[in-house]
């Protein structure tokens, strides 16, 4: 087997009809088919005969109906619809996003553990605190809990989960028709978590799932959002714009999880792309100025308002770009204010200037080109310590996925950087990453990369 | 199309193994595959091809390490497992039990309103309340509220869920690609509920489902339970031992319905039945005798306390069955504790026959015949006013289903009671039941059983 260094993985961040805010506009996108299952499968299905990773699905949980007027916004629930897409493919990763703030441990681990079970060892999930007002009162609040708060429940939500997922033993199962013992109870563990957001007695009413516990992937930026992710996370997606900002948060990452007495090996750093491929350059221009012009300002700056908690439909668009609050003070996504800030600061652009640069990948980095220099721009990632995989998301799912899967990825796979088969078949073996041995083992297995 | 009363409904109420308690130790079952996705698709393929109207799975939130030893206890979570199995079948409702206990409304709206999405309007919900301290305890309390809390609970869960599926009118998406207008604004509604229990600003995220809501069942038995089915739930599971007792139930119900300006057949009620087939009387005497060897009295004592909330664990088996404490002072499940107790006295049982009468069906009636008789059990009890329809639940899934689809479905349809197509796609029409307007269109739009 290469060693785990000489090739980098691939998860296709899923949008039905593309990344880009105006992508449902496209006239060969197909709004109506936002609810339908076979579209999912068509796309899913696409990613698995490339040999990716995984596909992960993002998640909010409100959606205002002033954001629907010029956006398609809302959307299946994801673990549903992976559950879904699990039955209809065999070997890819499927990451849903469920927030820890909005949920309880015993549902959640549960419903992972039995993706897991249902795909044969599939399941991952990307951990959220979510970060804004309007999801909050769909839950009893009046706004958000601060950052601190969020990431502490965020963190005692994990341990109980781990727990559940660890309650029962690899081989607490017997079926020993015979003698009529179903387990053996003495690997079936009562967890009796008493804790400052939850007290769960276990143990999980299922047996332990394939992997043992999901992937656990993570997104957090902020202070709070990156030591979460260097303590737990096992895949890291992040929006980076420059190759040294890239290079600085995965040195900044791996040396937390070192510290952390983690192998930094074993968390996979994962920024976003969204590609724009042409067979010429021009070719790749003129698809990216299509969706531009399909793009309402106004639309834009509402989602942005929203992604930043900030109302800023009052700003002229065509003025300098208004300077931010501090990013302490933001309640929200603190490191996505930092971001888009320094991203305008630095490249001197007006209100109207920054929706554009943000309407393809809000804050991912966007890069327009040829299938070979697209791949250039991943390999030059990944060699230069920027990045152990890339977290793909097309402008246009219908035409920029075929142009990634069809035309970069054969690129990357001549150079060797990436699989032309799966070797494993489970979400952890296809990012090499160990599977857990139960808490609660007596002696536990070595467990090793897969 | 033939008048609303003169076929039976059937569903299915899917235990992988089967409903005897002893089934998994049958040497025809095979315990390992409980958590495997093939097992259920098997089950769920044979009983669309029979044509039944729906296929049911239960759910407990728990599961104490004892309850594990001698019982095949814990499972796939429901809703997860339906989502994969509406994938596999194209006509048959998919209904699922979820607590309103210890849910938010608006993740399992959301959830349930997927799951119609996805299955083409196939979804339905088993709507508990559940009632065992070790669920409490996985939920950060220390034992179970009482029955008036719950079920007034679970009202307000209802009425948030429901103006949550009714907050996109029908018509609110437009996805006009052209005018950049994807949904029409005045057809969004926030929800803005304020409540005792809930407090939830709405809309859903989530266009309207194909059903609208999504089959809303019940099974509460007490005062509080029944008068909750009578006033909200279209389909009623209930465990009735005789004739007598189902007419009574029945035209209870249907009264009560009435009471809540409901008209009577838009509320289906559908008892249990364990059936024991064998072509001849003597056969299926064998079988039904063949599962009660496997069981253990010791489990089956455990199991009955746990459904009780009493512990019978120091009662002598032999003795006459103990004296229950008053169903009125029962905080869990009070109706059964009442049939429990009633069954026991008619019958002059001692613990041990009574644990042998509840092995097979836990309380719901066994019958054990010829296919003939089994059909004309059924017949006499539709005819009778005590069934709109069965909640069929086979003892060992592997041979009674087979028994129950292949010799008295068949029966059933020579006789003119059992459809021999499908003639609508959605579980809702399945039942006959009226796809309901939003509670927030303008005008609505009059709605007619299908
Ligand atoms: C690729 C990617 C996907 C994300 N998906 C979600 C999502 O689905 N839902 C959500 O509320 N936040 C999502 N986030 C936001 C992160 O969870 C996190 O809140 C954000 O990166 C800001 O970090 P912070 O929470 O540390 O401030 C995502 C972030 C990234 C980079
Ligand atoms: C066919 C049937 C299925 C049921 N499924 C469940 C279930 O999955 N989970 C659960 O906690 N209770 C289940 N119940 C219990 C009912 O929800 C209810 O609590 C019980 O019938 C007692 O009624 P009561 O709550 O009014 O006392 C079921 C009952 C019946 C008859």
């Amino acid at each position: 087997m290469s060693s785990p260094r000489s090739q980098l993985h691939l998860n296709l961040f899923l949008a039905p009809l593309g990344h880009h805010e105006a992508a449902w506009r496209h006239p060969g996108s197909e709004p109506r088919r936002l609810t339908e299952f076979a579209l999912y499968q068509e796309i899913v299905r696409k990613a698995e005969a490339a040999k990716l990773d995984s596909i992960f699905l993002a998640d909010r949980v409100a959606a205002s109906p002033e954001s629907l007027r010029h956006g398609a916004v809302g959307g299946l629930e994801p673990l549903t619809l992976l559950s879904a897409l699990s039955v209809v493919t065999s070997r890819i990763g499927l990451i849903g996003t469920v927030s820890t703030s909005f949920n309880e441990p015993f549902n959640l681990a549960r419903r992972l553990a039995s993706l897991d079970h249902l795909s044969g060892g599939r399941a991952g999930w990307n951990i959220i605190t979510s970060g804004t007002d309007g999801e909050a009162r769909n839950f009893g609040l009046h706004e958000i809990p601060g950052h601190a708060v969020r990431y502490e429940r965020a963190r005692e939500f994990l341990e109980v989960a781990v727990k559940l997922w660890d309650s029962w033993e690899d081989d607490a199962v017997l079926a020993d028709q015979a003698a009529g013992l179903f387990a053996d109870t003495s690997k079936v563990h009562p967890v009796r978590h008493e804790g400052t957001y939850f007290r769960v007695d276990g143990p999980l009413n299922l047996q332990r799932s394939p992997q043992g516990r999901p992937l656990l992937v993570q997104a957090g930026s902020s202070e709070d959002g990156r030591s979460f992710a260097s303590e737990y996370a096992e895949a890291i997606f992040t929006a980076q714009q420059t190759l040294a900002d890239a290079q600085a948060f995965y040195a900044d990452v791996k040396a937390r999880a070192a510290r952390f007495g983690r192998d930094p090996q074993t968390v996979k750093i994962l920024p976003g792309i969204c590609p724009v491929i042409g067979d010429t350059e021009e070719e790749a221009r003129e698809k990216e100025a299509r969706l531009h012009e399909l793009s309402n300002p106004q639309h834009s700056l509402l989602q942005l308002s929203n992604r930043l908690g900030i109302d800023l439909t009052g700003y002229p668009l065509d003025a300098p770009f208004p300077e931010l609050p501090e990013p302490e003070a933001v309640r929200g996504h603190q490191s996505r204010a930092r971001l888009i800030a320094e991203l305008a600061r630095s490249e001197g652009l007006t209100l109207r200037g920054l929706l554009e640069r943000l309407a393809g990948g809000r804050g991912h980095r966007t890069f327009t080109g040829t299938p070979v220099q697209v791949a250039d721009q991943l390999e030059a990632w990944f060699r230069g310590g920027a990045a152990d995989g890339f977290n793909v998301m097309p402008q246009l799912t219908h035409e920029g996925l075929p142009d990634f899967l069809d035309k970069v990825v054969p690129e990357l796979q001549r150079r060797g950087l990436f699989r032309t088969e799966y070797s494993g078949s489970t979400l952890r073996e296809h990012y090499r990453l160990p599977r857990p041995a139960s808490l609660y083992a007596a002696k536990p297995a070595p467990s090793l990369p897969g």
